[in-house]
């Protein structure tokens, strides 16, 4: 089934503009960063298993992903140049796993020095998560680097997990509490070629929801929480509706399209469409972001997609980036690539701040220090409501080395090859070198949207995503468009191709209760913020026109937009209400990239504003 | 410094229209449905003191204040027309009382009965609380029926509160946590003329914050509330913000009131100012609701008033009414029975349903059943929603009876009287008789704006409040404006009103993130809002023009208002996200006054639409 595979990053050597930037900030500022502050709060050291009772940094369950995702990252990063102060931090680590590593081949520094006792007897305690976090890290960083030794521990683990959960099924659950491991394992089978590993990932999906194994949350310990919450409230097969923890389905739908795709099977590969459908039609927020509500960190029912308590987390982004990007392998379709182009640009790149230091777990779509202040009576509000400032390390910090690892191998995301064809999924600066075919790409995107391709080597078809947003362009060779792509045939040379790209207004279905009589300002595949001193009320604004005048921001990175908008005058005796007379002011507002808010301090910020 | 007297509800006798009709169901309907609602949860027979470990219905410490707010109200309904049947249960209670105070005077059923030992004890106990409403409970039903077996009972608990509080001060706390008993105590300071009365009431007010006394309220067992919570974090000399709880702090300030009119305190009398002004031009609904958080039931910041989750206690409003009346009798501007006028037509109304069996605890200013279902998943939501549907008792079931006692005397909010002028503060077919002065005031009021006054007596002016909400007026006698009344001169013989009352657009302070770019649409004293069936999406929904048509509703008792909002049709694949395109559709909306939403099943309402 499978119709066109996406690159490995390593094919791709990006030249300058967008991601460059962002690549190498990645590199050169945010893995130390997130290195610095993990070790700081005692993870890589939980790995050497030997923390007692007293001493501070008491480990958690599910440390060992973050410092599994940090080696991924590192592994992307020192595959694209060798960065050795990494590398050593890397192996004094897995030197650290194989010291503590149990003769059975279990490895939960968790559980090894904390609670032996409780080991795979807690659905919810993120030990099958753990490990597939380690199978994608040890992959990654065995073809970073050759060295193979994290690879074998790992795989000792995961033969160890296959004995207890498929052979003895001696474990007190059946199927993960928290999904990821079904998509590392179909990394590792597509890795290793062994079958053992493709029939543990189907095992795990192919059993989820026909067990008695229900759970408990943390922040309700005496409660079982609800099926849904987990995917688990009837097999995959007869799910139709994404529901419950955003991370956890999204990192589910991944594993089932690779399923699908690897065993040709239609009837998943169908259920991954349908849920996909109910996502991106249905609970999607603009920026590409899910999960509607923290409460669960889930996906609530259709259209309710409330700003400012949007849950949104960084993780889910990603992991909508995951599904995506497996279902466009499945079917040609450039709606998968503009739903990626969405997310990237958008509710991803929001959760990491421009100096790639600080991060967003969840990404809201308003913020106003005064929407926060209702709770300040109180040592903490009563009811969930957004941080408003990105901050350097979570206690729960699953998001700043997911983040790490996405931008260190965004490359992938750029193109995808078929037999005879050549997919341009995302747009920016960069030589792809797949082989048979070498392909530069020349463009400021999405500076512009103007871009030349120059083409080499064996291919039939350059197949170029019109991305969804642009209603004019132009290419200058003759296409066809099938399924949102512009296909060139025989396109070898050089292609000019040029998006418009004006600032325009969008709205979300009426359905939408938050945004009824709002309009969102974009640009190319960039959703715009307002962002000013707080006092200045933004909801209170409204949207005249379409003018705005267009500036590059450096440090942004992107072009930002200032215009006029109506405004009621605050005079003194305003009082509270009066009755209603037309605004009689204006006020000039710059607005800037979504991801890009909150890099300056406490001020009101909203994506949806009045016209 | 007291100027004008607010009338004794039985001086005016009303002969028809809106509020004759509302006291006809309180006194048919409300005052049964209330007692047998209280009468099967157990709240009647837990005066008998009796319960026992293993029956139904635990008694509850605040139930005592549950049965005197219904005996209160009862008395004012039997005063007017005697109603023997409901005299009968409070005659019972009353022996009931009698057979269980103890020998010192103490009386509180649940401490009598359940736990002796903790007896002034706990200051969140609401055992002042109770002994507040007893008091006034005793005062009317001695007044109404010359029955003064409640009221010697009562007298004789307080001279023990005094002994306990005062001379002894044995409690183990020195003010109440919850407020009441102040403005009660002031009460019977005017009924008895017992200085002593006064001198309680004034201490708990005048100690108030001068003491560590803190709390904590059940929700947070294990954490001190602060202090603002219960207006104990400073002397009430040196308070000018409205903080807390809502319903505390205005039975609080209705005494405080009490005391400056009494004492000529000028000072206390400018505190009191002070934070009317803080509630009325900074945290009031459009509805003269207050309290914009559920967590607390408090004011919180300047502006922050939410609409869907507006906590707006019917008791808050009621507790709004008493204050702005006192303070009405200390200052003569018509702005406290604007804002009186405000709120007993919406947010204090809105707490009964038209049937008046059933009743709202909070009166949001926005549902939809569909934000609500965002936690449909959950046995109870974990942050809170407001119910959308009226209900016949709540566990906490202090606003029926409170809504009880207020319609039944509602008369007294209509006149108040200085030596030489009659203040007409509302309107209301109704003939005023006190003494050497008779008014007959006929108009359908709310309905139309057309009033005629027919005086006689001995009287200097009739000064007749002109509405803040009425632009054009006319009177048919030479009349001067101050303070909003307009002073017409030897009133004698008739006099005819009519303030033009056309449909208009009310708007918030821009300051108000939630209302926006939105209006608020009202006519004469009423607040309107849009009420449609679920998916209706009444937030997509905008004003055009002003052009309604105008129905009267015999079951609502007011004027409808039916016009045609700019909506935009979702069609077919309209999809999540769309370009703008202008609205292309128009869509019916019957708007009903706010007091009447939720009458008629589930549906969305919405005060504040786009503009």
């Amino acid at each position: 089934m499978l119709k066109a595979k996406h690159i490995d990053f390593t094919e791709l050597t990006l030249s300058g503009g967008f991601w460059k930037k962002r690549q190498e900030t990645n590199r050169n500022v945010t893995a130390c960063a997130v290195y610095e502050r993990f070790r700081d709060t005692g993870r890589f050291d939980a790995i050497a298993c030997n923390w007692q009772e007293g001493l501070p940094n008491r480990p958690h369950e599910y440390w060992d992903s973050d410092v599994a995702k940090w080696i991924e990252g590192v592994a992307y990063i020192t595959a694209r140049k060798k960065a050795p102060e990494l590398e050593k931090i890397v192996d004094e680590t897995v030197d650290n796993i194989e010291k503590n590593i149990l003769p059975c081949g279990y490895f939960n520094s968790y559980y090894i020095n904390i609670d032996p006792d409780a080991r795979f007897t807690n659905r919810n305690n993120h030990e099958l998560y753990c490990l597939g976090h380690f199978i994608e890290a040890a992959i990654a960083y065995k073809k970073a680097t050759g060295k193979d030794k994290l690879f074998s521990l790992i795989l000792r683990y995961v033969d160890y997990v296959y004995d207890v959960f498929v052979k003895e099924k001696s474990a007190k659950f059946f199927t993960p509490g928290h999904q990821e491991i079904e998509l590392a394992l179909f990394k590792l089978y597509k890795e290793t070629e062994d079958k053992k590993y493709l029939e543990l990932s189907r095992y795990f999906i192919e059993e989820r929801g026909r067990h008695e194994e229900h759970m408990c949350l943390p922040e309700y310990p005496n409660k079982i929480y609800p099926d849904e919450e987990f995917q688990s409230h009837k097999p995959v097969r007869e799910q139709r509706e994404a529901v419950g923890h955003c991370v956890r389905a999204l990192y589910m739908y991944s594993a089932m399209a690779d399923l699908a795709g690897e065993l040709d099977d239609k009837e998943l590969f169908n259920i991954c469409k349908t849920l996909f459908k109910d996502i991106t039609e249905r609970k999607m927020y603009i920026t590409g972001g899910v999960g509607s509500d923290r409460y669960g960190e889930r996906f609530t029912h259709a259209y309710d997609l409330p700003n400012n308590v949007a849950y949104t987390e960084t993780c889910a982004a990603i992991a909508m980036m995951y599904f995506c990007r497996r279902m466009s392998e499945l079917e040609i379709d450039a709606k998968y690539a503009d739903i990626i182009e969405r997310v990237m640009y958008n509710g991803m790149l929001s959760g990491v701040s421009l100096d790639g230091r600080k991060f967003f777990y969840t990404n809201p779509l308003e913020t106003d220090p005064r929407l926060l202040s209702r709770y300040d009576i109180f040592d903490e509000p009563p009811t969930y409501q957004p941080i408003q400032q990105r901050v350097e390390v979570f206690e729960c910090s699953c998001c700043p080395p997911n983040i790490l690892r996405l931008i260190a191998s965004i490359e992938e995301y750029f193109y995808s090859v078929s037999s005879d064809t050549v997919f341009v999924n995302q747009f920016g600066a960069g030589e792809l070198d797949c082989g048979n075919v070498k392909i530069t790409q020349k463009t400021e995107y999405p500076k512009n949207g103007d871009i030349s391709f120059s083409v080499s080597g064996n291919i039939k078809n350059l197949a170029i995503r019109i991305p969804a947003w642009c209603d004019n362009y132009t290419i200058d060779r003759p296409y066809e468009i099938r399924n949102g792509y512009a296909y060139v045939e025989n396109p070898q040379g050089e292609i000019n191709v040029s998006f418009e790209m004006e600032p325009f207004f969008v709205q979300a279905n009426p359905n939408v209760i938050e945004n009824g009589g709002r309009v969102a300002l974009c640009r190319g595949p960039i959703v715009y913020c307002g962002e000013a001193d707080v006092g200045t009320n933004l909801r209170s604004l409204r949207f005249v026109d379409d003018n705005f005048i267009e500036e590059f921001d450096e440090e942004i990175g992107a072009i930002t937009l200032t215009g006029k908008l109506e405004a009621t005058e605050v005079k003194e005796n305003f009082g509270l209400y009066r009755k209603y007379t037309a605004p009689d002011t204006e006020k000039e507002i710059k607005f800037i990239p979504y991801y890009s808010f909150a890099n300056h301090g406490e001020q009101e910020m909203l994506v949806w504003f009045n016209i």
